[in-house]
């Protein structure tokens, strides 16, 4: 027995990072052909856009995905980012847990260090060769480059090659080229798709996809980046109580009120007093010194005393705007009946760790109504194409009876089916991945719950629209014919009596009750003229806003009486206050080639008036242009 | 712009694996309170498990689980494994990626030199307390206890104190308790489910699993190990370019020939020969001086030479007998319609690991019929709770059309529906778990490919038993009908000519072809009597085999004639050869309570009669018994 113990034991053996990653590389997302090409461009680009919103820089990437061999590719991603200083380069593309934002509590892209390494781990396991990288920072005139592989014994770089060269007409910028085996692909779980759907929520960013086949641009939308993410203190909220005993003990402070004021977000001088009350420890407390009841007991009584939700400047939600063109993108062709106005959620606190849940939905008219719902799942502004069925979006979204929202569900469990696209995105100092992959988020119930709430939240007002639906109509059918028989009336009787005919708005204001748009236009060669008319058919004063979309890209607003105020792609007509019977007109001039367009197509929306009192025009704020244009106004 | 690179440069810092693995805990299995108890308790077992069978002694684990505050438990799991000796107690349970097996080619549940480490990492985070580990080697006299932390920064242990202690009554083995925030459920994903999985697919096992509220034991039902698995060389097949050119650039053989013969698996001298013809490169060459190229060759080459599939003594599926045990165990209470013959595919490979997959599946009888099938989940003898949906086997369920093999299943894509439980095993020499939870397993195509291989073989089956399932009612009826009728009509022509009714036996076989069964109870105070007839109406001479379960524990055979063979549970007569029309008669006695069970409810099985020639009994082998009754037969 003796024998066997220590024979067992001479085998335990410490393992190598690099080791254990390369004997696991599907647990860093490349378990198949196809979608280790995706992780591959997926790594590069993250990082690149990563490094570019922190030096404040719009992004300019260009992807490269070349065949090279039968399943072989080689894969280059190129940026305009600041560059990495040369004694950095080989670290940062060939050692794995090594990086910049692990630390640092806030959202960003890249947070485990292991990414863009393990790309130049693949390639050199997959096909043999080492990965070129070649990267510039603005003081130098040359830029260095590097061939290098990952030493993956002793996690280090294996630098074959390193050299000085000019790099034509770039003031800045890193790029890499890997070959690794692969194989591109069409279709939902593609380097396009991926790319596309970056671009979507991303639009401060250009980014270029070249491939055997194609050549595409991702435009640039907006020459604003996104706020810069703060880095943060840890929230006290959930943290682990291992983590405090650590942090206390380790700590230079010697008050427990300046440990808590110092070390961690949110707290006040004035909440230390009442978390010290509540848990019976002193203020003036030496951190060090207290035990681990000491620290149970603080934070048991933070969980009792109300403590200041985590700042929103350490996270970069994508915002109503963007989750309404990240659907509109997949919605090409189709009109739904009915855009849920996006949900942004107040920050939240898991382990820690700040977070925050958007969702998005739309639904009706002619979306598929077979089949499940769709899902669009970002993560930290990262579209996540993988492993669906893994993800707490998904867990979150199955949990709820939607067949009191309005869709078909089976059983009122599972993946509901009908015509909806639901789009969630996670925001995260750290999103809880379930890999290295960053494939999906984690089951925390945390997270889980606040996807519920602001599904939830989302799925009332489909529910609300729903029932309003059948409300509206009525009303409507009702004014038609109130509104067609009632001048009949009018001359008929005028004629009879042999007076004029009386005005009706008065009376159809009575009997009515809503307001009507009426929207009209004529094409006069490239010229589009549109007339709107609005009637306080209510009996109350109206301060009516009227919007619209702006039609094409390449047609220009060329008359407009009265002005309109633009709001990007909008057109905003603040009319003044309209008394009950009062009308306004709106009447203004496109010019351009609208091509098979329509004006029709284009939907005006109306605030200040409640959905079921308006006919003829889309409301506002039950449609979720509105945050639209308050995200627009207040940027 | 230089500040910029510069500045965002300094933020590069290396990441200890400890602390990324803090800060991913999740990834670990601990994402929550529920899931963070199995995982605990699972990480210890697999140890046990494994130390145990490589020392060949039958496991004894003792699992204690207690409540020791809100949300906080003291899990304990004790085994008598060989122990392990002091100087490496310490790594083993407080370093991460330590461990005996990660460079072994063969099946164990234990690969990646994480889990219990992970469990010591956890349990200190959560409470602040430290894992208590007593470990003792059979030939001293005494233990060792240590009280470790595991040091994330520097990831390797903190001994907080380390004694020398008696362990009264123990000659060898190991145990660790661990206090962890956790919350203890019962159900599909608990401690308890776990065990009693591990239990019916280890019956050479046995676990004592003590709780607050209950105390289980997990009898072991054999005293023999399962067949220890080897160690075994690399196999060609699918193996990494990288890993490929590694080996050669390293390898101390001078000739190609060599080289792949001594470090390759199942490459003979002959085989070599047609490789490097294919590949057009010489056998002497010197394997360091190939290069990629010639790499790249040799490996197409060995695509195209038949290479023997991977030895199978490094892997130990569960077996026929196993699977149909675990099927059993959920089925408490259910009689299903058909058991479908287990399948245990030949090994194959995925990236040079030998991997094979098992499949069983229980249809129709009294199943729930609503809601998706039941899926039973193992990996490495393990069974697998949790990410269900995230699993290579899910996967593979879902890529099958099940309707045509007689499941409902909507629009013929996703989970199947109906009565039907399937059981699938993966066992690997490295399965590929999508992380380092090992909760389920990658979506590898290799090994989905396998295992919808392996559904579509058992599904067959199905199919088959259904189709053949109308064709034997319908025999059925007629052969009824024909039974009643012609002894009737025999009668009265007898006594209309005033002759003794003739012997229908020859007539029967004439008109049916089919082995007739009949069996018949009566029961006399606890002493139950048993008859079954068979009667061979076929026109060919038949070597019949009667089987039938023990029907109850504590049930006695007090008389039988003919003398049946014991089988484990099962009774089994071997019948002489009946001729056409012969007859023979089993009668038995059992002595016993068997409360309100009846022993109509245990089915009689028989060998040696196709299904549809067979009437009141289920026939073998297209019943999965015969394969059980070989497995018992063979070891």
């Amino acid at each position: 027995m003796a024998s066997i113990a220590e024979e067992l034991a001479e085998k335990h053996k410490e393992i190598s990072i690099g080791e254990f990653f390369e004997r696991n590389k599907h647990i860093l997302g490349f378990d198949s052909l196809t979608k280790a090409l995706v992780t591959a461009v997926k790594e590069g680009v993250d990082n690149s856009l990563d490094a570019c919103e922190e030096a404040g820089i719009l992004p300019d990437i260009t992807v490269e995905v070349r065949s090279i061999g039968e399943q072989e590719y080689s894969v280059s991603v190129e940026d305009n980012g600041p560059g990495i200083p040369k004694r950095k380069v080989a670290n940062v593309f060939a050692k794995l847990l090594y990086g910049s934002r692990f630390h640092d509590i806030r959202q960003s892209r890249g947070q485990q260090g292991i990414g863009v390494s393990a790309v130049v781990m693949y390639g050199q396991l997959s096909t043999g060769k080492p990965t070129l990288v070649r990267s510039k920072v603005m003081e130098k005139d040359y830029a260095n480059e590097f061939r290098i592989t990952l030493d993956t014994k002793n996690n280090k770089p294996d630098i074959l090659s390193q050299e000085v060269v000019l790099w034509e007409g770039k003031a800045h910028g890193t790029r890499f080229e890997t070959c690794i085996e692969g194989l591109l692909r069409s279709g939902e779980h593609s380097v396009f798709e991926y790319l596309k759907n970056t671009a979507i929520v991303n639009p401060h960013t250009q980014i270029t996809y070249v491939s055997d086949d194609e050549t595409v641009v991702f435009k640039r939308a907006t020459d604003q980046l996104p706020p810069k993410t703060k880095s943060v203190k840890p929230h006290i909220e959930g943290i682990e109580l291992g983590t405090f005993v650590k942090m206390a003990k380790s700590t230079e402070r010697r008050r427990l009120s300046s440990f808590l004021v110092n070390e961690f977000s949110r707290i006040s001088y004035r909440t230390v007093k009442d978390i010290c009350k509540e848990a019976g420890i002193g203020e003036r407390t030496n951190p060090s010194e207290m035990d681990i009841q000491d620290c149970k007991k603080l934070l048991k009584a933070t969980a009792r005393v109300k403590i200041m939700a985590p700042e929103t400047d350490c996270l970069s939600p994508i915002g109503s705007m963007l989750i309404k063109k990240g659907l509109k993108n997949v919605l090409k062709g189709y009109h739904p009946e009915f855009y849920a106005p996006p949900i942004t959620r107040e920050p939240c606190v898991y382990s820690g760790n700040p977070f925050q849940v958007e969702v998005g939905l739309v639904f009706g008219g002619d979306l598929p109504s077979e089949g499940p719902v769709r899902v669009l799942r970002y993560a930290n502004r990262v579209p996540l194409l993988y492993k669906k069925s893994a993800c707490a979006t998904t867990t979150a979204i199955k949990n709820i009876d939607w067949r009191i929202y309005g869709l078909e569900q089976r059983g009122g469990k599972g993946m509901p089916s009908g015509p909806a696209i639901i789009l969630v995105h996670v925001a995260s100092t750290r999103v809880p991945f379930t890999s290295e992959a960053k494939d999906s988020i984690a089951d925390i119930p945390e997270v889980v719950e606040e996807i519920e709430k602001a599904l939830r939240e989302c799925a009332r007002n489909l529910r609300t629209h729903l029932n309003k639906g059948k409300t509206r109509e009525k009303i409507s059918e009702k004014f038609m014919v109130v509104k067609d028989i009632l001048p009949m009336i009018a001359e008929k009787s005028a004629a009879i009596v042999g007076k004029e005919p009386p005005s009706l708005e008065k009376v159809m204001t009575k009997i009515m009750g809503v307001v009507y748009v009426e929207n009209t236009f004529v094409k006069k060669d490239k010229i589009w003229e549109s007339t709107i008319n609005i009637n306080n058919y209510t009996p109350r004063k109206r301060n009516i806003v009227v919007y619209m979309e702006k039609p094409y890209p390449d047609t220009e607003l060329i008359f407009s009486d009265p002005e309109p105020v633009f709001n990007g792609d909008h057109l905003r007509w603040e009319l003044s206050s309209m008394d009950p019977s009062a009308s306004r007109t709106i009447c203004f001039r496109y010019n351009g080639d609208l091509g098979k367009e329509d004006l029709s197509g284009i939907d005006v929306y109306v605030e200040g008036v409640s959905e079921t009192e308006l006919i003829g025009a889309d409301p506002l704020p039950a449609d979720w242009d509105i945050a639209l244009a308050e995200i627009e106004g207040g940027e």
